[in-house]
C-alpha cells in the first residue's frame, strides 16, 4: 500500500516535528533519530484492542478448517501491508514490532531489496526447483555459500553444512560429535560386526551410551535430540522420553555488573566446576560426555549472559574437533535471501546502526528501571539483543498485553523477563517511540 | 531456454516418427504415448559421461568453498535449463529423471504453473515475510490450508498441523503420542510436582520411559527421535545414541504375489504376532509402547510392500488417537506451491495419467525380468512407485551408473533394489524411453 508508506520527504518532516501519529502517545525523548527507514511507517497506529474483531472471528477458526494448535495464536496478520519495523494485523492495527516473529525477520518486513530479489527472473528457478542439495547441488551453490554463510563465518571456520532449520542443525551437530568421538575411540578402524548388528535395533555398542552436556535454562530446539539439551520451560519437556544426559548450571549474574564483579566471578567459577564434576560423573556412569552445547546468551531461558572469560574457560575444559545427510540438506531459496540480507546489512551499515540504537535502548531501560525500581530490574543486553526483568510473571504478562494495545509487540522469556528482538532496521528513532509508549504503560502499573 | 523446449507441434511430430534424439538408443517399444508434456524435452541427450568435466572440476570444490559433506554429490545441475521429466547438468547432459531429487519434485522441473505462481505479485509477501505461524499466522492461512492439505486429507481426518519437513513432522507426532498417553494415564489431572521437577533434567517420571514401535527396514528420518525408528541402513545409525524401543519385522513378501499367497499370508501373520509379543515384552520392561510408526510402502528399506489386510490388522492391534510448537511451524510459501501442485494434478488429470504410465512401467519391468531372469526379480509397485531387485548390490550400482551415462537417473534402495520415483508428469511416452535405454544397459550385463 504505497499510500501507507512514509517517503523520505515525509520522514524528514516527521523528524523535525517530533510528532507521532499514535493514540495516547506523548513524545518525551531527548534525541531525534539521525536516519530513517525509507519504506517504514511513521509510528504505531491502533484502531482496536488486540486481537481485534476480525482476528477474533478467525481465532477459533471455522469448524472445517482445524489447525490443530491454535491456542498460541496471538492474532492474524496482514503481511502485505506490514513494512520495516511495523507489523499490521487484519484489523488494520499497526504495531512497532520488537519481537520480529520470535527473532526471525532480520531486516524488517517487505524490505525492498528482498522484493526485488523475488521479482528477478534469474532467481525463479531456485524457488521452483528445490534440489536434494546433498546429491544434486545447483551450479551456483558454492558461490552463493561463499557470498552468504562463509562471508560471515568466524575466523578459522572454513567449512559449512547447510540444514533447513535450527533443530535440524543441532541434531546433526550432535550426530557429528558422536561419530567423531567413536571414530577416535576406535582409532578410525572399521566398526565391528557387533556394532553393525546392534545399531540396527538401537542397542550398544552400535548405538553407544554417549551424552551431550547442556545448561539449565538453555534452549536448543524441540526435536527429541535437541529437547534433551533444552531446559527452559516445563511445557517443552513434560511427558516426552529423554536421554540421561548431564545438565550444568548456567551462571546467574547480578546486576549492575560493575557492582557485583567478585560475586559474579565466583558464580561463574562455581558453574565451571560443576561442568567438570558432571563430566567425571557421567564417565563413571558409562555415558561419557562427547560434546557440550551452550548459547552465547541464553535467550528463551531468560536472557542470561555470561562473561567472555566464562566461555573461554568452558572451551578450555572441552577442547574438541561425520555422516550427515537428509533429502534437502537446507534450501537454496533461503540462501538467496541470506545473500541479499547480508548485502543490505553492509550497504545500509546496519551493524553500526543497531550498535547505536542498542545503546539508546539499553540506556533507556536503565533510566526506566531507576524510575520504577519496584517494577523493573536487571536491564541487560548486547546490541539490541536486550532484556529487562519485571516484578513477577503476572505483571510481565500484563505489561506485554498493555504495550500491544498501544501498538508495540514485545516478547517474554524466562520466568519474568521481557526480551527485545527488533529487526536490524530498528533505529534510534524507533527506540524513542518504544520508550515513550513503554513509559506510559509503566505509569499505569506503578 | 525456449529453443530447447519441445512445442506441441514438434511433440506430435516426434510421437508419429517415434524417433529419439538419444545417443545409442534404439526404439523398440510397442506403444506410442497418448499425451505429451508440453514444456518437456523430447528425450535424453548426453554430451559426456557423468559426472562430466565441468562437474568434476567443481566436485572437490575450491579450497575456500568447503561444503562439509561433498562425498555424496553426484554432479552439479543446471536447474534453469531443466524441464519436466528432464534434469540438465552443468555439462549440458539432459537426463530422464526417474528419481526426482529423492522423490521430492512432484510435477517435474520448472512447471509453468509454478513459474506463474512465483511471478504473481500477490504472492510476493508470502515468500519475503516468513511468519512464526504458531503465533502470528497470515490472514489467508486457514483458506490456503483448506485448499491444499485439507482438500486431500483422508476421510475423517479434519485437523492439520504444518511442520517444515518430514523429520520435524514425525518428531512432533511422537511427542503428541507421548503427551496423549501420559494425559490418559493421569486421567487428565495436573502433573505432579515431581514430574515438573524431574522433566527439567531429563529424568522419569517427568520424562517417562515410553517407546514407539517401529519396523526393521523402515525409514522415518534422521533426527535423534526419528532415527530411533529408522532401521534401513547401518550408515544412518552407527555411533549415534538411541532409545531402547522395540523393532518388529516387516513382512518380506514373495513374488509374484499370486503364486505365493499362502506363504505371504503366513509371513504377515508372523510379523503381526511379533508386534503383539513386543508390546507385551516392552510393557514388562517398564517402557510401554505409546505408538507405532510404519510406512505404507517401505521405500528406503527396499520398496517392501504389505497387503491391505496386514495394515488393517495392525490398526486393530494399536487403535490409538498436544503441546506442539516451534518458531516457524512450517512455511506458508511451500504451502502456496502445494495449492498450485494440486491444481495442476487435477487440471491435467495426472493421477489418471500415472495410473496408466505406472501400469506400462510395471508391465515393462515384468517383461524385462522374464527376459533377464538371472539379473532381475521381484518387480513390484503401486502406480509409478515401482521397484525391481537386481542380482546383487554391485550389479545394481553398476546398472545405475550405466543408465546415467545413457541419460537416465534412477535411485537404489534396500540391499539390491532399484527404485522408480518419477514425477507425476511421467507419461507412457517416458516409460518407453526408459525401457529402451534400460534394455540396452541390461543387454551389456547379461
Amino acid at each position: 500500500m504505497a499510500s501507507c508508506l512514509i517517503g523520505r520527504q515525509l520522514s524528514l518532516c516527521v523528524q523535525k516535528n517530533l510528532w507521532l501519529n499514535s493514540a495516547g502517545c506523548r513524545y518525551v525523548s531527548k534525541a531525534a533519530a539521525k536516519t530513517q527507514v525509507e519504506y517504514d511507517y511513521d509510528g504505531p497506529l491502533m484502531k482496536t484492542t488486540v486481537p481485534g474483531p476480525r482476528s477474533q472471528v478467525m481465532q477459533p477458526l471455522k469448524p472445517n478448517v482445524c489447525l490443530q494448535n491454535v491456542g498460541a495464536v496471538n492474532f492474524f496478520c496482514n503481511y502485505e501491508d506490514s513494512r520495516g519495523n511495523y507489523l499490521v494485523d487484519v484489523d488494520g492495527n499497526r504495531m512497532l514490532d520488537i519481537y520480529t516473529q520470535i527473532s526471525s525477520i532480520p531486516i524488517g518486513y517487505n524490505h525492498p531489496a528482498l522484493l526485488k530479489l523475488m521479482t528477478n527472473p534469474n532467481n525463479l528457478s531456485t524457488f521452483v526447483n528445490r534440489p536434494a542439495l546433498g546429491i544434486l547441488p545447483p551450479e551456483n551453490f558454492p558461490d552463493k555459500i561463499t557470498e552468504s554463510l562463509l562471508s560471515i563465518a568466524p575466523s578459522g571456520m572454513t567449512r559449512v553444512q547447510t540444514m533447513a532449520c535450527g533443530s535440524c542443525a543441532n541434531e546433526n551437530a550432535f550426530k557429528s560429535i558422536f561419530i567423531w568421538y567413536r571414530n577416535k575411540e576406535r582409532g578410525h578402524n572399521t566398526p565391528s560386526e557387533e556394532e553393525l548388528t546392534t545399531c540396527m535395533t538401537n542397542q550398544a555398542p552400535g548405538c553407544p551410551d554417549l551424552s551431550i552436556l547442556s545448561f539449565m535454562g538453555g534452549f536448543h530446539g524441540r526435536t527429541l535430540g535437541c529437547l534433551a539439551t533444552t531446559h527452559s520451560k516445563v511445557i517443552h519437556k513434560l511427558d516426552v522420553p529423554s536421554f540421561d544426559w548431564p545438565v550444568a548450571p548456567f551462571p546467574r549474574l547480578k546486576y549492575p555488573l560493575e557492582e557485583f564483579s567478585r560475586e559474579n566471578a565466583q558464580e561463574e567459577a562455581r558453574c565451571l566446576e560443576e561442568v567438570e564434576d558432571l563430566i567425571v560423573k557421567w564417565r563413571q556412569k558409562g555415558k561419557p560426555v562427547a560434546g557440550i552445547i551452550i548459547e552465547p546468551i541464553q535467550a528463551e531461558g531468560g536472557d542470561n549472559h555470561a562473561s567472555p572469560d566464562f566461555f573461554r574457560n568452558l572451551r578450555n575444559i572441552s577442547r574438541k574437533p561425520y555422516r550427515i545427510f537428509n533429502t534437502w540438506m537446507g534450501d537454496p531459496s533461503k540462501n538467496l535471501f541470506l545473500v541479499e540480507v547480508l548485502n543490505v546489512i553492509r550497504r545500509e551499515n546496519l551493524l553500526e546502526e543497531v550498535t547505536r540504537s542498542g545503546k539508546a535502548l539499553l540506556n533507556g531501560l536503565y533510566e526506566l528501571q531507576a524510575q520504577y525500581p519496584g517494577l523493573l530490574s536487571r536491564a541487560r543486553g548486547q546490541g539490541t539483543f536486550c532484556a529487562i526483568d519485571v516484578r513477577d510473571a503476572a505483571t510481565r504478562d500484563r505489561l506485554l498485553l498493555q504495550a500491544r494495545d498501544k501498538g508495540m509487540l514485545l516478547g517474554g522469556c524466562g520466568d519474568q523477563s521481557i526480551r527485545f528482538r527488533p529487526a536490524l532496521v530498528f533505529k534510534e528513532y524507533h527506540v524513542h517511540i518504544f520508550l515513550n509508549i513503554f513509559n506510559d504503560v509503566l505509569a499505569q502499573n506503578k
